[in-house]
């Protein structure tokens, strides 16, 4: 009877129906295509990040070559070449496996050896962690510059990366017991570069100091002889690579290509550098009458270390002072263990990324802005109306992960120096390390004094 | 009574009306997902491209190290360095307002002071902003390099960042009086390279030659001494990395990471640059019977500063003819600077920056294609039957910011010169700049003679 | 009479027909977007993968510069320069329409000269080749440096990025004769590296050796003299540099930005290259006694060469072991190449990309995974269960591509030998290249040896 009605109907609930999964299926598509291109721009950002943080090796292997002599030169560099290679190869069969595999009591982690049957999310972050890993590892060629035996060097570059730095990195990163504590370091001051500095440390108090450069004079003192760099340039220019790589290692650390926090941390990374040198600048200017090189230039590099840990949570004005502080504190510092310690750290490297690294672990617990510590999912620093909570937290990781590098840095520097391998003769470090370790001169045909 | 088929109709009825409502909103999740993603591409371009402009720096540094002496390296760096430390900070503090401030009357910006409470987008905008301001700064450095006294060099940095930069700036790219007149300078050939080109000339004219240039013969004459760089090496580096700079300079120009002119704008870079370096390499073989190997790297930069400007307008053809011009140009001022007007610049700055920029400020209205016309909202150039009109506006704005720099940074290295913290003296020139600023060699352990 | 239905049921209708066209407009509106957005990334991933590739123009220069004398440091600084410049140009006219235009009974491309009228998409894809063709290019100064004549390298430049080059690339990656056999390189160790290593091998043989390497004794054997390179700070800067640009080199060639194996090569990529410095280090520690500088840094190059084929599909287990055996066999060639056939090439050249390129192209058919060979469309390797058949194509690549460019190359290089234009007189060659060719010193100031 009502054919047409009926027709006409069954046309309309076909379409009212068909429209409904049409649509779904449709939007689901979509929803899923940009799911997806979120993912490949984070893997864009991420590997052109890994990128960046891997030719910061350049960086460390000219601002330690520029500031050291030139008869050690290919040493200096062969060191800051093996060290990634061989510490690459042992992140990728331990180290990887242990900072972020399936955590064991916050100590450690326990899967993913030897970076098997990885998926291509694995591997992502396997590329963007092993970077980190070996400027943790480079960092000690610097302070142990001039008189460490390069198989020594080869057989530290194993372990740190292997073991050291990933038990440390385990804990803050990889969701062991200083991430559940609620430490923030957004992009290694502590993980990356204290690990490195303190190492420095123990690697260069086991080795003692390089010959001539703290003489007893007669009346009992001592006389600290400065042992300069010979090439100025390739020193600013490591000091402009790392610079630029440090986009990649701050920027790249929210590892997210859709964060809009990639332009706060870009910024407050510069701003701190900045401040960082020409804090520095001014304070060796006020203590040895002239604005200084080297110091200018590790200047840099200490806000840059320093602004590490809280570039997310920080604001402008906030990585302004962060760098300053860490520009005066540089050079101080570099006084002190030269002057009056007497621990001999050729680059400084001690001061820039041991003592500036704690420093900058602690801003976070000082400047963390109300919004950037909600991002950070942590309190407010002490001077954003936060308390001392975060300043405690911080303080604690400092503290523990300084102890855990200095004991196991410690055995394994005094193993090797048990073992009388640690460091070269007296002749072959007078002679120079390019000649006795490596048979070969850096500059060929130019005329060269191996000054003290 | 029409139990069934009014269930059936109330059924069809929901379904129709809940369609759409549910297809609408996951069209918006998707459209606003689409939205947040093209932001996120953007961000992570134009960061990137930040990060190497940023490494130009480096580029700079290494180009002015090696064309001029050894004993003025470590002063070189250090003024490169800290042209980017001092002009960061001033640009954070007032140059990014003056420039990109709400706009008065076409002349300058008047808000954004300081960057406080900047939103990620603002943030993203400095970022890139004062690396090009830095850019800017860096330039003099050359002109006036291996005579300037360091601190009256860390005053300079200061103005032309916090203030004769961004003025000029404003009026092209914050929205002034030449942006309304319809001024087309797409990455800064005007904006950033003539800025610093023009502020180089009167540093250059205002402190003087190097000691031993221009010597006074007898008859009355003058002889032009070269005074040769100390390391080509490096210099061609330096070169390489600019180069390499650029790509973030022009190409994240676009600020949008989904402009598809990415694609032209790097192939015209590319093939300006190449011409450049040819037509550079040809003049000097012609004029100097040999392919002179300083020419030849200014060559390429003069390519890359000519192709600034007009880098989105023109096609691959347009983009060869004015790197081959750019090219011969630097090679006949670099000469008539030196030979005629006696203008020391030893590393060719006001050439490659002064007058290439010029030149591809004034390309823009001869070569500009209709489709690249279309893009920048511009004329077509003379030679693509646009007439005259884009020339003349670009020739308005080229002496404009001739004038404005002229006045302004002669002002600032006039007035520096009176209270006589312009130079050096004589004796610090004659010892090198890098003992006599500041305290130590370059090249220590090196046999280096200062020669002239 | 049921007006109400009616009305009713023609609002349903509506609903129902205007929700299809609706929601497939929006849902078309959003797919479309999306695939602009891919595109987009796309374009985003290539041009900064091409700017790290031509970044690796610097690494080239910086590696043959610290590996020869002193007194031709500009010379191959320009040789660099203008090989980039040179061919570009010549890309541009010629080469990129060879390469890739429509494809002529798969031996040439027929279209696209001169780069006239290219879409953004054309320019994209000639952006990344342009500094593919380059790095061909550039291999070959290295094996000729220190005696070829600059107007002959010149001309070479022209020639082997304007046709032979792009001819053996259109058989591999244009949709010629070798891709339609099923022949996979991913990014270049035949189409790029070997083709530069084998042109590389034709120039130093016909070229000969530099005066003093082979020396005659008195019993009619040959005494092989070291000539050790001037600058090794430098030589590592180049292989850090070029390590970073091959992030570009190999990742970028997915192409796509949204392809998630660019994790996977950027880690296989990184494996390889610190494989093969281990291994190099090793192999010449113990042939030498000494763990060598320059056979180490060759090492990470001949891991970068090797895994440039296979690197999208082999596992980070088969990185190594490609590593490892790319290092291995770069010190064992280089001593076959210098100490039994006694072809002199300054800086292992022929090794590194000739002898390493082939190995790589030949590790497809050895470790492709039954997974990476799905992505690239061929069959597994020999050791994963694929058998002999890729291994056999991959071999006639080799084979056929280095049958093509001995023949081309030495036409070529044989024809400026016999017009007499090849090489430098001995008086020339024993002042140094940089002043008998350019006129400048490298190294003005410094007291430098021309040694032998």
């Amino acid at each position: 009877m009502i054919t047409k009605r009926k027709l006409i109907l069954g046309m309309i609930f076909l379409l009212s129906l068909s429209s409904v999964p049409l649509f779904c299926e449709g939007d689901g598509e979509a929803l899923n295509a940009i799911s997806d291109l979120q993912g490949a721009l984070t893997m864009v950002w991420v590997i052109v990040a890994a990128a960046l943080v891997f030719f910061m090796q350049a960086g460390f292997a000219m601002v330690e070559t520029g500031l050291t002599r030139a008869k050690n030169a290919s040493n200096i560099m062969m060191k800051n070449l093996m060290d990634f290679c061989m510490g690459a190869i042992a992140f990728m069969f331990t180290g990887f496996a242990i900072m972020f595999g399936a955590d064991q009591s916050g100590l450690f982690g326990t899967t993913g050896w030897f970076l098997s049957s990885a998926s291509f999310e694995t591997l992502k972050m396997f590329m963007f962690q092993v970077v980190f890993a070996a400027t943790a590892a480079t960092i000690v060629s610097g302070s142990m510059a001039e008189r460490t035996k390069f198989s020594a060097y080869m057989i530290y570059s194993v372990f740190i990366s292997a073991l050291i730095y990933p038990i440390s990195g385990h804990w803050i990163w990889g969701g062991g017991w200083l991430a559940n504590l609620g430490f923030h370091d957004f992009a290694g001051s502590t993980v990356v570069h204290s690990v490195g500095g303190w190492a420095a440390l123990m690697g260069a108090i086991l080795i003692g100091p390089r010959i001539g450069k703290y003489l007893k004079t007669k009346n009992g003192k001592t006389e600290v002889r400065a042992i300069p760099g010979h090439n100025m340039p390739l020193a600013a220019l490591g000091v402009f690579i790392l610079w630029f790589g440090w986009f990649g290692f701050n920027a790249g650390s929210t590892v997210d290509g859709n964060a809009p926090q990639i332009a706060s941390i870009a910024v407050t990374t510069t701003l701190a550098a900045a401040a960082g040198a020409i804090a520095a600048l001014f304070t060796s200017w006020i203590l040895f009458k002239k604005p200084d090189t080297s110091m200018s230039l590790n200047g840099a590099l200490a806000g840059l270390v320093a602004i590490t840990a809280p570039t997310a949570v920080v604001n402008p004005g906030g990585a302004v002072i962060i760098g300053l502080i860490a520009g005066i504190l540089v050079v101080l510092s570099v006084e002190f263990f030269d002057k009056v310690l007497h621990i001999d750290d050729p680059v400084g490297a001690i001061s820039v990324h041991g003592v500036c690294g704690a420093f900058g672990t602690l801003a976070v617990g000082l400047f963390a802005t109300p919004e950037g510590a909600e991002y950070a999912g942590i309190k407010a620093g002490l001077f954003f109306g936060g308390g001392l909570e975060q300043l405690g937290i911080q303080a604690l990781g400092a503290v523990s992960v300084f102890a855990w590098v200095a004991v196991t840095a410690g055995i394994l520097f005094g193993v090797l120096k048990v073992l009388g391998i640690l460091r070269v003769s007296v002749k072959e470090e007078m002679m120079g390390l390019d000649i006795s370790e490596h048979g070969n001169e850096s500059y060929s045909g130019f005329q060269v004094f191996s000054n003290q």
